[in-house]
């Protein structure tokens, strides 16, 4: 079997660090990377893009509302056009620097608050894929597995790499547990690991409650501005290899070689 | 003769309107467009490439510090690694923007503070220069003509385009007046339409004194946010063209087909 | 009679100018002036508060969601700490520079999409309606008449001046007919006139049906950034005192000169 | 004798932590915080604010260019009137949020390269200076120790509080040694502490080369980003109690008590 690990990178803003990129690049497939919208200046970029190159993960990029005090994870409404057009600007920005450093820009991940309003929202999560379709049809959606996003993404006919979360428990509706509740993220390494192989096992996303979620996905996202996040990363991989899975980027997935709407 | 006219466009900033473009663009060969530094949101950025995309206009990137407030004209000075990491942000972003309308990105043209400092400073006009050949070594520089940063992109072995300024007098040493002294900026039409005609026969700057400087130049200016823009940039192009000049956007002027290190 | 007429001022930023303030100063009775997070740097705002002494307006803040690209129109969803800090942030600033104007701060207004939102969430209007309470008790809150900010202002003890708009039409629930709508904004001077006689015969507003909303006001607003909002303000402050109405600054109103709640 | 422990403080933004101001707050007499421009949002600032109240540490205003991805530390050249606006909203935004504390704000201390630049440009300096008095002629200004930021101050008739760093070595001038140059960082506790002692027994600024400077100081800073400032900061404040040194909030020193100029 053939997953990807994937997190997101090159967080840090002017002389604010965030996340142990470094100690992440090695464990994982797949770097989703900001854009400068809700994190990730210039220079960052560049340095995330150069770290990336040399560890031949397969990189996609991150973008945001225009939020960097709130870290984009403050809903926004912006105007179709707008959206779109900062969309598409992200896009250049990071395949632009990533072009310097001889590297492809294979997906592109929503961030934070776009991410979860377009989960629900699917006038909105059609937005995105067309943004993303606009700029170019060969990148891979990578979207929360059952989501709306990862619906309008295959309606566009993109490649759609559905996401499970390593340390974040599910509803019996397959959405996240607002973080806001009890149990919502899963702190202790051991929880994370428990969690991914049950969904594994399930094929499927597992509730908070146990109930089982038939949704296929093909990536586990660790967070990389957790403060153990190399340490849940590093277990599961372990799980997973242990499993008998083959961690691989994005764009080598067997699964994602061919449009889903093929 | 082969000549071309510029102008910087898209320097509008969400509410604010700056400039007429769209009567400005029928006028040009070539447009530098503003990428979000000093300028120019992603919206602006999107609807300038649209309308320049319907008459013919070459595009280039118009990168800068990142000052919004103060417009790009405030003297910064920034690590060598941060200011290329920006200017490749900002290429990235335009680029990939213009591929959404089908437009090739030609040419780059430093702005403001950005711009004035390189004439002068052959360290910083290097770093541009290299900056630019990084990205793509294809582009062409519109550079002052006979500055620093001409120089240093000729020394790169970029296509340079040499610019004059239709609206601004020149000393004697070919740099341009400083706006806080009399005559700097050339208000009255007729006063433009001269200068212009004047550099023409002189084939090199003429200052504010009459002294002339044999420096080949391809491209003038007409400043995009100046009050009477549009009539000194008709003016000029109909002066040129009873003067049997051929305006072209830059990209197709016989000068510049070949690289300058050809 | 009494009125106030306001207008909103110091809404250009940079290099980009919006409104025609120093017209509008001689006309109206009391600015509300853009704080930074969507218009107005330090810069503006010191120009504004040096011009506003020369008229004898009153002056309050004109705060603001972050949000300078979209003018502050965009709705966002704050954390209640966070809201009320950047209001604190935004009146402290205006305060500190109109001292150093020998000017005192006597109202607040929120702008755009923070005032919208808050004329129909009773929750966030009282959390504004605390943070200028907070800040400072004696200040007036200038609010749309009838509207839960009004309400929540009155609730705290504030001093609630409630605004009518001279170039807005009302709907049957007194509620602003939204700009995509037809009619919403009255462009014609003498609609603006008509409309404000009408409601202020009526004692209330006046919808755009013809219904009448039995709801106090003390002051009109005419927008600033409105292609003809000088001529506006300039008619509608004639008819005003043809009709026999003292026109005052918003401290001077007898209806605002004791808290509301007393 | 008495001195005065001074930090930086307040210098997270968003989701981005900087420093460790809670174990920082209970060993110094005065911070200065950050105020939005170079880091510290408002809710930082509000927070920063509330946990120095508790402490009874005196406040001040750490204002720096606007300039967040480059943390204050670029140097620009801003027009004079600009610049005086940008210090004159800076000082109001904290003085406003102090007051809602029930704090009184009582000195100011540029921070980054505004700071630096005014250490060596006598215009700057005054231009400054300037806008401290023309705010409130009764704030203290926190200056290195014998710059021409110091002497403008009390040109400007305000009190001035000299400081010195406990981790930065000075040339024989009495400026600090540039930090690309080898030991311009005291990284060693034990290093700091002689710095200190040495700089008290000598009543002056000693430099690298063992060179006395017979300059006053009255405040001795403990850098609030430094990785190990907060052991720095303990072990020179037990030095100091253990030579008889008092330590008080910087309005509390019998020196600063009457302006410079009475």
């Amino acid at each position: 079997m053939e997953l990807n690990l994937n997190a997101d990178l090159g967080e840090s803003f002017g002389p604010w660090k965030m996340g142990d990129d470094s100690a992440l690049l090695p464990i994982i497939g797949s770097a989703s990377i900001a854009c400068g919208f809700h994190a990730g200046d210039a220079l960052v970029m560049r340095r995330t893009l150069h770290a990336a190159r040399k560890t031949g993960v397969s990189i996609g990029a991150h973008p945001s509302f225009p939020d960097l005090q709130g870290f984009g994870r403050r809903p926004m409404h912006l105007a179709a056009d707008e959206l779109q057009a900062m969309i598409l600007y992200q896009l250049g920005a990071l395949v632009g620097m990533a072009g310097v450093e001889g590297l492809a820009m294979t997906h592109v991940k929503p961030h934070g608050a776009l991410n979860n309003m377009a989960c629900e929202d699917g006038a909105l999560a059609l937005r995105i894929a067309k943004a993303v379709k606009t700029f170019d049809p060969a990148l891979i959606l990578l979207a929360p597995a059952g989501s709306l996003l990862a619906e309008a993404g295959a309606q566009e006919s993109l490649r759609v790499a559905g996401e499970v979360f390593a340390d974040r428990a599910y509803t019996d509706a397959g959405t996240l547990v607002p973080r806001s509740q009890p149990g919502a993220v899963l702190n202790r390494t051991d929880e994370s690991v428990a969690h991914v192989m049950r969904m594994l096992d399930a094929g499927g996303i597992v509730s908070q409650s146990g109930k089982r979620l038939p949704v296929s996905f093909h990536s586990i996202c660790v967070h990389g501005d957790n403060a153990h996040a190399v340490e849940v990363a590093r277990a599961v991989r372990a799980a997973l290899e242990k499993a008998g899975c083959a961690l691989k980027p994005l764009p080598q997935l067997a699964a994602l070689r061919q449009p889903s709407g093929a």
